[in-house]
């Protein structure tokens, strides 16, 4: 039986003698765009055939100059023999239309990029010494001598250290031949003693890096020598078992040891991605000086194991804003054990360290320009200002962005819809997926595309309803009223079709409805127009694939010059890198949640108003969004 | 059988029928003085008798107006009938002929005098809150709700928090009805939170005191509300079983387990002294918000679990000065569990924290009196100084002064003598005991009192050695070399005569001479003279038993008027009480480590000399003590 070997992804699959590619395609878990569905009328399927030539029938649809460079559509050859196929990157093809932005944390190296610009300063830093030998006439205690030299090179009055420390001392002095590396946590006004080795470790210096999402965490492995980032991993975060927004963990938390089982389920996440990077990297752990993590404030509750039961009721209070700094073991995070572990502070119950973070990172506190730093995800949190002041506000967009909500909404993995383009005549509609697998539904940057699309291409009109007198069989009335079919069953790793309802298009306009009131109710209640927003700055992990045309199409984000838009990618994971690197972006978060004012947008009295008129596509008031057409 | 009851000690004992009262006494292990051992010479051994009156034999030895008020020599009356027995209060009698110096702290309510010139300010402090119930309007967090007003209350600009109170945070806050009780710990620029109570309980605060001696621990519990000591108790240390001096502590902590061993057995000590002061009081351990401690280097290593090991090696050098802050379960006391404990700081390895306590507690950082500050025990620790300046020393007396390496010499326990009046002429000794008690020994008291009457009375030289040529009985020539009963066998509660040997008073006269050369070496090294000392305080729990006039005798302590003299009494515990009370007097104590100076005396070239000089009675300068005659 023939072997097909698909590049670039190099897999192979057997399959019977006769059988066309786009079968074999199936088979092998690789997505080959066919919008007909394989009937050989709309062309899409289009790959390159490496080596050996084969028969097909796909003239009509190709030109002669791709026959003749060995392109095929895939539903129309059958294959008898060996054959490797190459299948166009479509994501390529795709990306043709989309805009470019300028993102801050596009790979590792821009990540270091962004550190290279800070002197390393780090909360904990190693520091090694030559200590003069006791004597008769210096006789001092083991602690005073270590306590001289540290005054001098820190310029402090004070020296803490715990008492574990102090029983290892004489031991460690004289092994090391009075020449220690101490690793000293530097406060105001005094530093403190957290480990002291012989010898000199200088070099083994790392830090932890962590963002706690809702959905998925992330960290990174810093090496403050170098000042550059070894190694990142992701992760579920193990707690969405229990639920998957904060609302329905804060309620899970209520439950019978609860709040201890949601406490546990995240440290083991983080504490599985701390394994893997030391793996990676050949790092010891007991070389991870520290961690910086940033969450929002019900993931930090629940990671430091707190009661987030008040933040669901009236008055919304948090039990904490700024978190005591604890060591890995208070947590949970064996690997860390005795390393303190600083967490961003929060803003209000819904306006956390994660945002606190992205501002701290973003240098918003030093721009003269007015910024607009906005992290959409199931809450869109939103920051207006510039080195002057800040203002924030958090809105309820749901949980649609995050492809929840939405009848094949999935999210960001493999197979999930990211990328859609529909043909405004035919409605041919042709997508990537991640990771170029057979789709399995549409994430939430999918959505705002296959939105903006359906918009553009006339499929649905400014309210999000269908043009129900279309000529195409992929608008129709089914189970859950009228859709739209993204992809066909046969084309999909499914049973049935992959659609958009208009209670789909329902859910995500609310949701875009809710950000972009907040934007300008935020703007509005500052006494300034969105034009007078100079730069805007996008992040959260679903901002690492949000599409600002796109989203400007369907009116969550303000109609600005694209020029003025930045990514700013994991906002909350760069601001625990830079903390991890210098401890000033520390204290400047620390500035950001005590300067920065909280606008409660229920009780805003022009908001609601502002929300209806944003329930319409782009928006009631077209001149809001002078370049969007469609409809 | 006749029953006899001794007053005041209200002990009943039944006797043979015609047995002597003195007979009666030994059995009921009550001491009556009969310095011929109850042949009827010395005359010593009177007793009253109350209601029924006795025939005696007591003529020739008493007056006929003591006769006839009923008084009987116990060892020529027999006892047919029960009788009632008062015993003259010998103490009254031997005190006759002792100066009388002014003590600091002679009982509870002159502890309590010392405390009461103190505003409380305890390094621990609580206070009550009502705070503002949370609205949309002020909805901040739990703890920037308690941080806002500790702020305004204590006029910082941080507090610090443990994850576990902030834990518990939401429940007490709501339970108390935002109406909250602080304990908080006050630093130089910030407060840390370190309890929070629902509702009012700022009268329940307490704090521990305790002195942790080599030989003896004692401790207090203190109403900060009150500034009284409620109770007091004393315990022999229990690490007194691996080692009677801070050297052979040192040597047991350097077998295997042995620092661990000792650790844990001063931390039961401590433990069962808090209990007993719980008990006492009624107080419970959670209402003691912390402890203050005062020990030597070595004790304070010891209870902290840090090895001595470098400090009996040269150069001496002890692991810290400072003690980290610890809490109680650190050091293994489960009643004061999360409690912090202070320890007091030493100045070097043998000058330690019992010292600064006292120093810091005598106020001679306030004094412009040129003070003398001695504390003597094993070691003789000696501070010179005023509000401008402090040098200490440290002196290895030896363990004569405690008990130890004298024949006879024991602990200051029930039965030991502890005073002793020798008349000149016939040699006639009578004494008293702890407890009164029958005599089983001689503690330090009581043997520098019998060193000073022995010289006095002519029964020994200046060099310490038997007049042996003398008309008694009780100087002779032992299994140990010449020596001088002090009570017969019959007389004590033993089964052999009680002694001093020509030994001991060599093992005296060297600790005498240490702790005297000491003394003049530290006033000589800075330029003055021992007369232009114009206080001299003596500290010690040894010193509360010291009879100043008697170690002038013996040239310990230097022939200055009395009224310079005064008793501190325990230093150490004093000041541990008083920096419980106001955290100033520990941040005193910090300043007394930070601006005293230390003598090393075996590098000051004159310390031999001096030392030789004082190996006579009382010293080989007679001018030097101008007030004392014998020998």
């Amino acid at each position: 039986m023939p072997i097909v070997t698909f590049l670039p992804a190099n897999k192979r699959v057997e399959i019977d003698s006769g059988e066309d590619l786009l079968q074999a395609a199936a088979k092998a878990n690789i997505h080959v765009n066919a919008s007909c569905g394989g009937e050989g009328t709309c062309g899409k399927c289009k790959v390159l055939v490496s080596g050996n030539r084969v028969d097909s029938d796909s003239a009509g649809r190709l030109s002669e100059t791709e026959i003749a460079k060995g392109y095929v559509l895939a539903c129309k050859t059958q294959v008898f023999k060996d054959l490797t196929i190459k299948i166009p990157v479509e994501s390529e093809l795709l990306a043709k239309r989309r805009t470019k932005i300028k993102t801050l944390t596009s790979s590792l190296d821009s990540w270091n990029e962004q550190l290279a610009a800070f002197k390393v300063d780090p909360p904990l830093t190693k520091r090694y010494f030559e200590l003069v030998e006791p004597s008769l006439s210096d006789a001092v205690s083991d602690l005073t001598r270590i306590n001289r030299a540290l005054k001098r090179e820190f310029r402090v009055s004070d020296v803490k250290i715990d008492l574990d420390i102090v029983k290892k001392l004489p031991d460690i002095l004289r092994d090391g031949k009075w020449r220690i590396t101490v690793l000293a946590l530097v406060e105001k006004d005094h530093v403190r003693i957290m480990r002291v080795e012989p010898g000199n470790t200088v070099k083994k210096q790392y830090a932890l890096g962590c963002d706690i999402g809702t959905t998925t965490c992330s960290a990174q492995i810093i090496d403050l020598e170098s000042k550059r980032i070894l190694a990142e991993v992701s992760e579920y975060n193990a707690q969405a078992n229990y639920g998957d927004d904060v609302i329905s963990r804060i309620v899970y938390a209520k439950k019978d040891k609860g709040l201890h089982l949601l406490q546990t389920k995240v440290a083991q996440t983080i504490e599985r991605m701390i394994k893997s990077l030391l793996e990676q990297t050949q790092v010891e752990a007991k070389d991870i000086g520290f961690a910086v993590m940033a969450g929002n404030t019900i993931m930090t509750h629940l990671a430091l194991g707190v009661s987030t039961e008040q933040i669901r009721e009236a008055p919304y209070t948090p039990v904490f804003r700024v978190a005591p700094m604890v060591s890995g073991l208070d947590i949970g995070l064996k690997s860390l054990k005795d390393a303190p572990i600083f967490f961003y502070p929060s803003v209000a119950s819904y306006l956390g360290g994660d945002i606190t973070a992205g501002v701290a990172a973003v240098d918003m506190l030093d721009s003269e320009k007015l910024t607009l730093y906005i992290d959409i995800g199931t809450n869109g949190e939103i920051v207006l200002g510039n080195n002057e002041w800040l203002l924030g506000c958090s809105c309820s967009a749901g949980p649609a962005f995050e492809g929840a909500g939405v009848k094949d909404g999935i999210r960001s993995i493999d197979g999930a819809i990211e990328r859609v383009v529909i043909e405004p005549d035919t409605f041919e509609t042709v997508f990537a997926t991640i990771g170029g697998h057979l789709p399995i539904g549409i994430c939430g940057s999918g959505l705002i595309d296959l939105l903006a699309e359906l918009f553009k291409s006339g499929a649905v009109d400014k309210r999000g309803k269908f043009h129900r007198d279309l000529d195409t069989a992929r608008i129709r009335e089914g189970e859950y009223g009228w859709e739209f079919v993204v992809s066909w069953a046969k084309m999909t790793g499914l049973e049935h079709d992959i659609v958009i309802t208009e209670v789909d298009i329902d859910n995500l306009m609310r949701a875009k409805a809710a950000v972009f009131a907040g934007i300008t109710t935020l703007v509005e209640s500052v006494g300034v127009t969105l034009d007078d927003v100079q730069e805007i700055l996008i992040a959260g992990s679903f901002g690492n694939y949000i599409k600002v045309a796109e989203a400007i199409t369907i009116g969550l984000l303000p109609d600005l010059p694209v020029e003025r838009y930045r990514f700013v990618g994991n906002g909350s994971l760069l601001g625990a890198a830079k903390a991890a690197v210098s401890k000033g972006v520390l204290d400047r978060a620390a500035e950001v949640t005590r300067s920065m004012n909280y606008l409660e947008l229920s009780a805003e009295p022009g908001f609601m108003d502002k929300y209806v008129s944003a329930l319409f596509l782009p928006h009631t008031d077209k001149r809001l969004f002078p370049s969007v057409h469609g409809g």
